[in-house]
């Protein structure tokens, strides 16, 4: 355990149920991505190889899961969601190629591999991130995602609207100015607003627009989706002042060097991890009205928290 | 004159005429691009600066012309090939920051102005770059563009295409990796389409999707387009060889001592105006089906070798 967890409120049978879910999960949107993913081939190989090397480094498909069980919600069937789920992990990957770049955060490390840039070489590791950035518009916009093509602008106008520069972009330019001025507490929840919790809305969003629901479905799951990407913020940053880099995949203590700005330096460890666990509650409670059904989103939260997520 | 243009074989008085109508494609697509590109404010201000620093940087605007000539072609609305033009030209801003950027070839000038990276810092460049290529994809996806969702789709699923691994940034790919080994004629030829081509194939092609014309119409606007591309290529290393910094606006000679692979290089000066050549008049020749129409697209391909373009 990581001693970040706050006091648990959630049936432990149900984040062991989520866990397994997630584990599947995982297994389901690699084969997505494998599926859809150029192969390496010719004169350019290189660049896809990068792809491939970024996409199936291990990560938790978060985002995906986000689509496939907020689409489970309306009954959307799961290839539909699954291959939405790959576009946004395929763009979520971009952003991790570009942000460890050395202009960026400088990172040779990430899940415990070589980042891209480590592991093939700079101008590899841009491309890579621009092509699985244009990859995930891609798939979004194709035929087999949905049969209306309605829903198929939407999904794109709604994936390049979280990406973009007033979303997860903005975030990360908001970021990297923290080197030269100090951030309010507003100003830093307004950031990871938008570097973490766009993508997650649209995620969660795009399970509802698979389902053409209704404009009220779809505000819900964006407000659970912002609770949600708040705490998963709030722990991550908690993971940098308290973890171990075994746990993290990457080096510790290193947005604290650098002078990021996070809530856990400004609320304390303690607050932190208290206002970590009332966004949880808050986002599970947001999910409500649509019963057990939603009892996976519910409990992931909690999990997140817990960090074994 | 530059030294580099071949025998024309094309009216001077069309050549003066397309001046005009360029001169004016400029403007309209600055303006289109200034209404729709967003506005710097906030927290974020920078890299929606550095977006518009380098899309108004001066371009030619060739692509977008492109578009809404050919979609003039079938009487398509010309707010719809605005709105279309000005998405391709911001992926095309997008590809010019990335190749600049120290990792990639290094420039200290685009266009007789500091590049973004000189201009603002590499991070930001990165970030803007970023910004703009998923910007082109919302704009393709918005309802101003075209009433027909499945039009817009498809505007997507080209752009994507003609932008992603296998279409310009293979090409790029490929043109890094020059570095290492020799190219044959046939391989640089790839590269080229690639690189450049596979842009100018779906600006053209783009008139043709807005106005739902027939597969052959598309067909035939690529093929002009990837005869016109190679010219394109073509004379922009005769101009890195035989040119003068000033009108280059970049540094020239560059490409040369960087041994990047040109077919300049392989042909020799003298081949390769002459390809250029031959390649300008079967490009004009495709289009002979559209009549007088064609006029404009038809003298482009000639004001391209005599690079006042």
């Amino acid at each position: 355990m990581t001693g970040v967890a706050p006091a648990r409120t959630c049936d432990p049978a149900q984040l062991q149920a989520l866990r397994r879910r997630l584990e599947q999960t995982v297994d389901d949107v690699n084969r997505t991505l494998d599926e859809i993913l150029p192969r390496p081939s010719g004169l350019y190989a290189r660049v896809v190889e990068a792809m491939r090397y970024a996409v199936f480094a291990g990560g938790k498909r978060l985002r995906p899961f986000l689509t496939l069980a907020t689409a489970a919600l309306f009954d959307v069937p799961e290839k539909r969601a699954l291959r939405v789920g790959a576009g946004i992990e395929a763009l979520h990957t971009y952003s991790l190629i570009h942000d460890d770049l050395p202009c960026m955060d400088d990172d040779d490390l990430r899940r415990g591999r070589p980042t891209a840039h480590r592991q093939f070489d700079e101008a590899t590791a841009v491309l890579a991130g621009d092509a699985l950035l244009t990859f995930s518009f891609s798939v979004l916009a194709g035929p087999r995602t949905h049969p209306s093509s309605s829903v198929r602008c939407e999904l794109v106008a709604g994936l390049a609207e979280a990406a973009g520069s007033a979303g997860m972009i903005g975030g990360q330019m908001i970021d990297i100015l923290a080197a030269e001025r100090t951030y309010s507490e507003s100003e830093i929840i307004l950031m990871q607003a938008l570097k973490t919790g766009a993508l997650f809305e649209f995620s969660c969003e795009a399970g509802a627009i698979l389902a053409e629901a209704s404009d009220q479905d779809r505000r819900r799951l964006r407000r659970f989706a912002r609770d949600l990407g708040l705490a998963f913020q709030i722990t991550d940053d908690l993971i940098d002042v308290v973890g171990v880099e075994e746990q993290a995949g990457k080096a510790v203590g290193k947005d604290l060097r650098q002078g990021k700005a996070t809530l856990v330096s400004g609320y304390g460890v303690d607050k932190a991890r208290a206002e970590a666990a009332r966004l949880a509650n808050e986002a599970a409670e947001t999910l409500s009205p649509y019963g057990s059904a939603a009892a996976h989103l519910q409990a992931l939260p909690f999990l997140i928290l817990d960090r074994s997520a």
